[in-house]
């Protein structure tokens, strides 16, 4: 729970690279922050285990895993991440929208992030996000969080009392994949914790040839750090 | 599945009198309608009946209930609809925002069934909410339907590849309870169907004494019609 005088956010927590970092942020900036992170079908079971880790290791006062079935058999599916279909690899350049972007996935994500902010009486949600090193998702923008925070404001019983106005911290979104590693690292994070392939082997390695992984892999060079990540082919 | 020529729509449908009506609306104006409705744990289980049963009765194309646990037990709660909090009876006045609100509830909703729509390739999403005879919950207002739209714009990729732009549809929005039962019945909508309480007894019969009854039963009288719903202790 929250020590006294410590103000509660909301951290939606996806256990990769940039969750992991944006919670080491909000706990940075003096935060009690509540993780979520959402069992919604991905291919990728891995990510919620690292969630965990990464939560526990990151010192969050709350994980909680939210389930809400967003596969085909769900009736949504339609995404690399969630239904039968082949992860892009090896893919130079990010032209238009990749497979595996999951179908308003962070409008969903955010919505649920703050239903449960007005539960614990918090006004700060975190986001990942971020528009430089990303995939081409149109719910990695900066004027789509400024619209749902709008959205926040407008639509909650927390905001519409007068007690507070919610803020939507997205403390990645214009940093490179490169910046976002070097603050990490300063602020505790252990990279190996956190798990970014959208297509790992069943012993847990990286396939290093997702967009994922070559955004992760090409941020850790860049930084001139080493990811600890275990990787699959890559020495 | 749609007729040839028919544009799909996503219809949020709790099985009440305004989204029955709704829906009536929706398929009025030619319209596929897929109704979506939630289990989210909600202490009037009735609803999900309620649902099934008029979205059958008024044709829609299907109807897929999205389970998502917002009860107290899934860290949610803090409503008289999802957790063991009285619902409030015989009322006068409507000062305030009721404990039946439901945190971020319409937010939740309306980001799922952009998910949805994007799966199946719609731009229209109705929603039943009304700003007139309503309880005065914040996400039933015009300015938040807005503001969503433009997170619905800009957060998909639906819209961002051109395809379209989404519209939330609330055509309840300035309509007064009895115009709206009236609209409904010249579309021949089943008001037997619609469950309205929040509160009702084993056999299913209203309380007549909720917020949401005393505005059912108000609307009705205005509209000189009668209710067709079973009530206790109203003859």
């Amino acid at each position: 729970m929250a020590r006294h005088g410590e103000n509660r956010a909301v951290v939606l927590l996806s256990g990769g690279l940039d969750s992991a970092t944006t919670l080491a942020i909000a706990r940075g900036e003096g935060f009690a922050c509540h993780a979520l992170s959402f069992d919604y079908g991905q291919r990728h079971r891995l990510e919620l285990e690292s969630a965990r880790r990464v939560a526990a290791a990151l010192g969050a006062a709350e994980h909680r895993i939210v389930r809400l079935d967003l596969t085909a058999g769900g009736g949504f599916g339609r995404s690399a991440l969630t239904d039968a279909i082949d992860v892009p690899k090896d893919r130079t350049g990010t032209g238009g929208i990749p497979v595996t972007y999951v179908p308003a996935r962070n409008t969903i994500f955010l919505g649920i992030a703050l239903g449960y902010a007005e539960v614990i009486g918090a006004f700060d949600i975190f986001i990942g996000v971020n528009a430089i090193d990303y995939s081409g998702y149109p719910d990695c923008r900066g004027e789509f969080l400024e619209a749902f925070e709008r959205v926040a404001n407008l639509g909650t019983a927390a905001a519409a009392r007068g007690g507070g106005r919610f803020t939507i911290h997205a403390p990645l979104l214009r940093m490179s994949k490169a910046d976002i590693i070097r603050t990490g690292l300063s602020l505790g994070v252990d990279y190996s914790l956190a798990h970014s392939c959208y297509d790992p082997a069943e012993d847990g390695s990286a396939c290093g040839r997702c967009d994922s992984c070559r955004i992760r892999l090409a941020g850790f060079a860049a930084a001139g750090a080493k990811d600890p990540a275990r990787y699959q082919n890559v020495e």
